[in-house]
């Protein structure tokens, strides 16, 4: 048996999209069989490589003879697609090794997610390929498809329509019948793709590795990612970085926005589910933007071609409205407000431009131009002019019924400045108006069909940022962890410059020392205790260092009724009247990576779930940006005459405890609550799990 | 001058929709105008009726003579079209009225909503018409639609295009440029309407009164509203009752989600912006679905007809989802739990008769057919299962490519079971397919092209409740009002059951009496002061009899002079302890009416606006609905251990309050906060507001 040399990025990408060869193995005469379709579609486009069926019954399928075996065709195949029964799946993939093909496609269900049979099942699939040296798509992939290279090397019945529509954007889809419904739609804008891909269940390649392969492709453009659940993080951000760099925007829409959603995405995949916000936070910091409707992920390439990605701690950036219909621009800039996307409000300047240019406008926030707006150079003066406004970042306009009754005549002002200075430019066409909005893409603009998408677009467009570069550490797939008892934690997090309320540790039973300020807390210390407050292991308000001993007795007794936990010292710290208490969190996602947390303290908050999260770690900005994020800080802000914390101070902490993530040996940390005072913070109480290293042996195991 | 007796709802619908003669005043022979469309459209489309072009400088226009005067013509048109320049309308309608024409449709804006001088000219406008019994389509209206009359009375570009595609919907708008994209979108879907009209400013026919009018026709289905406020909201409501009382479904789409988008709704119209949540709670009591996506409200109808209005306290009902594609059905699942719709999960008796009749499907919340579903036989038996299966209350249907490669065998057992028994029935198709989406639309089937404007639709059927015949008292249009002091507060809000701390009126230096329980607060009694907390008008935590002397004179200090007001009593009432603090309020909305409200107290609820509002008066189950509905209120109902409040207790002072809009006399009441103990409540604060009677002369003058 000889192993392949791997395949480089550049040959991968070939043997995907664009093989000299395509062997189609398990190739069925019952044109009813869905392993009927792939040469089907291949021999009608007129695919320009070599095309194979193979059949283990031999026979005629179109009149073109089956080959049993691989063995028996007059050349390698570059690209494998296998349509064999489960069962029979490993054994083809051996065969494909022995033949010396280094990329096969799994059609074939039935591995990861099928319980321990299918697990055990995938395992095996893998390690025979890993053995061959063969890379594989799949399992559970509908194939690939390359429209340029007449390629339909697919299974799935949507590319029973000849002609596929072509463009510049690669689809990747963890759902390999969302490709048809994707493909029909886009094809009904006027638009097209340059690649798609059911990547199944990534067993092999994931989807970054494929997407990471054709970054260099001049054909492909920009990207579209239809994603049930975060896998092969790692490889997703390298893609991402690596799509930046060549000015490739990419969009993603992901499942799980709901709990049952998230659970959909955790049965059908076998993936961990995440929770929501972990997952936006992800791709934010992947430079990626999500997208919360079908619509807009099919709208939003364009535009983000348009905008550049924003700097954290930036202004925000603003947009302005015209258009030659109130009642649509009315319900764009309501939905736009409803994403928190701040609207321009045309200065006095910008009104005298458009007056001087012949535009007749009241003052708000959208610029009706109504009827005259008909009028190609009327709607072209106002684009120039809003365009060039200070006060505007990124332009609007949306069209009404014109674009259907004239659509040259209302499209003409907009396809001419596609190319021109000015502020990025998106187009919402209020009524049906295939032809005009099939005109407007062709140039490249943005064209929405919905005031809800168009807004989708805009947002996710102007809260876009750089990817960062970032390397996970080995944490990122935790094994055993080990709690450090508060003292311990504190020295771990106080060594990243975290504020901690002055404290002592104290033997149960013995009177504190005279130098702690009183009021002070008595709490128990011990690492078997994560939630000591739940078994009586706090007391707070205790008022001089002779109440101490008492209290640390009355701890130690509470303790070990309440949790059967001994302890034999307690922690005694100062308390402080505080404006606001806030949690500041730290862990490793199991798949996204270190995250850093903010959310209010106390349970009301945690019932809100008024929170915000980021990968870890962040600069201050991105601190900042988080606290404004979580509404309930809103009381530190001065709200109703409140007086107001030091949220800068509260930045440094989240810029501290995020630092975590360059420590390999933390996978949790917790400060809750972090006391926010007018000038200052500090923590008051701070629980940090450290990777078990005694465990390693077991971690082998698993 | 004779008065015209007034127009019955049939005369009205009639001389609307189905006028036996038009006047088309204004109309131009200058096609490039907006006033030369109606007559070109009317003569192209075939309208029956006698069709009288008006202009003062006569003429010809395409072959017709134009008439100088109204006087002229052979008899009284049944409907005038005014397209005159704004300063010359309230002469015609003048003209109008001495030539006995009893409607007129103004187009021209320029009033209501243009300041002092337009707002004059409404008035004049309003009174003409009064005087001469002539009522009023606008201003600012874009005139009326019939298709099946063939009469497009409008000024409106959009309707250039000839064919109008007609259906069983109604739609109304206060956006005469909405008119045309929704024709358009309608017509893309395969669908039409019955009628169109463009109420423009309301100043004479509102909204309600025009659908109103309409109700018996029996080629009006249902009702399509585009609102951008609400305006005459009792007439919408009366509209909703009979429009009920027919079993015709009214769907609504409201501007005003986003804070910018209220106030646009205010610039553009001139209306009062409500909040959005008292839009929203109005429409509910009015049984009219209130719906988010632009898509949605084409699509809602046909479910709304299917799905019976809910009962307040009644379970939550549950959808059922089967698919040919899980990736389509995973995102409408996602999108069906972001609107908090639970998802029926199938039972075991219901997973036993699918296998029975052949139907292979894996647990969880989506039937998901894959391949097999794209067989008639397959998605028949499975549909026939679902939909008699007890734990399913809708069911979901959603088509992948099928729909596009082979429409009719993809929509076949959906289209033959639309008027079978069984659950209601919405379907989603994941790819473009115009043609299956047009088959089954015909059919009266709910289709929806996004998953969001799916789950949209869905969730507003299965929320949506009966309307509730309601008066609205005199006080909805508040005049000035009178606070009451705090004592005065409590009697009027006792006498309604709600629990009352027991207190007791004391003079400033006086002795308390020893029958309270102490610790007591010490509050300023003054119908002067209502934030009293405000200006130290407030003393906690009062141990002892005497010291309520003491505490009283330093709060008669402190108003006097924080707030420069001298009180001379004191409230003093009993402090107890509670498990949360809840906020109850009754206002009269200028425009709704009367709303109670719930939300959480302090400042925390304020900020994250966690609250739930209806109109008033409320029943138990409606109070309970709410109490759920406020989030923070979890920590009452045992959130993470926390000791369970009484809500019912609470929910009972919610529906006393709410029983103030029997009482005209209060215009707001605050209970602020209400305790809420393990058993029991009591409200520790209360702000009324009454109709101050001693300023009707002032009212008459304004």
């Amino acid at each position: 048996m000889t192993v392949a040399p791997p395949l480089s990025g550049a040959e991968l990408a070939r043997a995907l999209f664009a093989p000299r060869s395509v062997a189609l193995i398990g190739a069925s005469s019952d044109p009813v069989k869905a392993s009927s379709r792939p040469l089907r579609y291949l021999r009608r486009d007129g695919f320009a490589g070599a095309v194979y069926p193979v059949n283990r019954r031999g026979g005629v399928i179109g009149g073109e003879p089956v080959h049993r075996t691989l063995a028996e065709l007059p050349e390698v195949p570059e690209h494998a697609f296998l349509m064999t029964p489960t069962a029979a799946t490993v054994a083809a993939v051996r065969e494909c090794g022995e033949a010396g093909v280094r990329l096969a496609t799994v059609l074939s269900g039935g591995f990861g997610e099928n319980g321990p049979t299918g697990r055990e099942r995938e395992r095996a699939l893998r390690e025979t390929a890993a053995a061959y040296g063969v890379r594989l798509l799949g399992p559970n992939s509908l194939g690939v498809v390359n429209p340029r290279r007449r390629l339909a090397l697919t299974a799935n019945a949507a590319f029973s329509e000849p002609d596929l529509p072509v463009g510049g954007t690669m689809v990747a889809s963890q759902s390999g019948s969302l490709l048809g419904a994707l493909m029909s739609r886009s094809r009904g804008r006027g638009t097209g793709f340059s690649r798609m891909v059911s990547v199944g269940a990534e067993a092999d390649l994931s989807l970054g590795e494929i997407c990471a392969a054709t970054v260099a492709d001049d054909d492909v453009t920009g990207y579209l990612l239809f994603l049930e659940s975060l896998r092969h993080a790692d490889r997703l951000r390298a893609f991402a970085i690596a799509a930046a760099a060549e000015g490739k925007p990419v969009v993603a829409y992901k499942l799980g926005r709901s709990r049952v959603g998230a659970e959909l995405a955790l049965s059908h995949t076998g993936a961990l589910a995440g929770e929501d916000d972990v997952a936006t936070a992800f791709l934010a910091d992947c430079g990626i933007a999500r997208i919360s409707t079908l619509d807009g992920l099919l709208e939003a390439l364009p535009l983000l071609d348009a905008v550049p990605a924003r700097r954290a701690g930036e202004r925000p950036r603003r947009v302005g409205v015209v258009t030659t219909t109130g009642g649509g621009a009315a319900m764009v800039v309501d939905q736009i407000g409803v994403r928190g996307v701040p609207l321009a409000t045309v200065s006095a300047a910008t009104h005298a431009r458009l007056t001087a240019a012949g535009v007749a406008a009241e003052p708000g926030p959208i610029v009706d131009l109504t009827l005259a707006g008909t009028r190609p150079e009327i709607m072209g003066a106002a684009l120039d002019v809003l365009r060039t406004a200070p006060e505007i970042d990124l332009l609007v306009a949306v069209i009404g019924s014109s674009a259907r009754s004239q659509p040259e005549l209302a499209t003409t002002p907009l396809v001419d400045r596609a190319g021109r200075p000015g502020c990025p430019l998106a187009v919402f066409v209020v009524p049906e108006a295939p032809d005009a909005s099939a005109m407007l893409a062709a140039t490249g603009l943005p064209v929405s069909r919905t005031p809800e998408s168009c807004a989708d677009v805009v947002a996710a467009a102007l809260g876009r940022t750089a990817p960062t570069p970032r390397t996970v550490p080995t944490a990122a797939v935790p094994g055993p962890a080990r709690l450090l008892d508060e003292a311990a934690s504190y020295a771990r997090i106080a060594a990243l410059g975290v504020p901690v309320a002055p404290f002592r540790v104290v033997p149960v039973g013995a009177v504190a020392p005279e130098d702690l300020a009183f009021p002070v807390a008595v709490k128990a210390l011990s690492a078997a205790l994560p939630h000591k407050s739940d078994v009586g292991g706090v007391v707070l308000g205790v008022g001089s260092p002779a109440d101490v001993r008492t209290a640390s007795r009355r701890v130690a007794a509470d303790v070990a009724a309440g949790a059967g936990v001994q302890i034999h010292e307690v922690l005694v710290q100062e308390m402080r009247p505080a404006l606001g208490e806030v949690l500041v969190g730290y862990r490793v996602d199991p798949e996204a990576g270190p995250m850093v947390l903010v959310a209010a303290g106390g349970v009301l908050a945690e019932l809100l779930r008024d929170r915000a999260v980021r990968m870890a770690p962040v600069d201050r900005e991105t601190a900042l940006e988080m606290l404004d994020e979580v509404v309930s800080l809103g009381v530190l802000r001065g709200f109703r005459g409140a007086p107001r914390g030091d949220l800068g101070a509260l930045a440094d902490v989240v810029v501290a405890l995020s630092r975590l993530a360059e420590d390999a040996g933390v996978v949790t940390a917790e400060l809750n609550p972090v006391l926010v005072g007018a000038t200052g913070v500090t923590a008051v109480d701070a629980v940090v799990h450290c990777v078990d290293d005694s465990s390693n042996d077991r971690q082998e195991d698993r």
